[in-house]
């Protein structure tokens, strides 16, 4: 049996896909997917203007997907791969989710909070950022220029 | 017509019975009710471990409930009464939403994060605490007794 090992690229560009369907669909684009065992067990986008609801970021729709595929609260064997570094909201999920690692492709400056305060997260959860963030921060540029017209 | 104003401890009182019908299904007793014009618009306890979802706070389900009670993501006119002080993750979601105001009873040294960092939350969000705290201390010390027996 051959066992094909994907990249980290690989599992964000899954999530950038998810990006893409946000974008489509007039949310802010940004998408996560959470891997267990080299294998995506859950996607998801921004869904706040359809589901109306500050809190369906990516993340917390996928942190809950995830959990209800393990059948488990805690995700410490997961990945996160999420276009955009999470805001505070999310963290503090991610953080009781005690999920293994978090990948993020762009920076956020303004509502990012993993860059300036890593220590809301579980401490055995391993931070990782910059895949792809081009590509993401390029969608995320290409929604506010749409939306301002 | 005679119009009757509920008291701040009225609506953390509703609060507390939302705690209470947490511990009875052996959820940490956390409790929130979400008030708009002086009426009750969305209730909810803490339900992780029946929804297997470190995301199911009270804060969340109470957000999620009262933004679709409204119509609208935006809580600016609302209240929030909730029995513990937020945490990270629903002093994010607060955030979101801009809610009017937040009263939490009891503080939550250890997990709590309003008093040490308000500035998570929106500017014009204002905050109260400590109404009915010794009864949702209370609660919880004697469900957490409970759970080490």
């Amino acid at each position: 049996m051959e066992i094909e090992l994907y990249s980290h690229e690989y599992f964000m560009n899954e999530a950038l896909k998810q990006a893409k369907i946000a974008f489509e669909e007039g949310e802010i684009p940004v998408g996560a997917v959470i891997v267990s065992k080299n294998r995506v067990i859950a996607k998801a986008y921004n869904q706040t203007e359809k589901l109306n609801d500050v809190t369906a970021h990516a993340e917390m729709l996928a942190i809950t997907s995830a959990a209800n595929y393990m059948g488990a609260k805690y995700l410490n064997e997961c990945r996160l791969y999420v276009t955009l570094e999470p805001c505070v909201m999310c963290g503090g999920a991610l953080f009781w989710s005690q999920v293994g690692e978090i990948h993020y492709g762009a920076s956020d400056p303004k509502r990012g909070y993993l860059q300036s305060n890593p220590s809301i997260l579980h401490p055995k959860t391993k931070v990782f950022s910059g895949s792809l963030a081009l590509e993401s921060e390029q969608l995320l540029l290409e929604f506010f220029k749409k939306l301002r017209k």
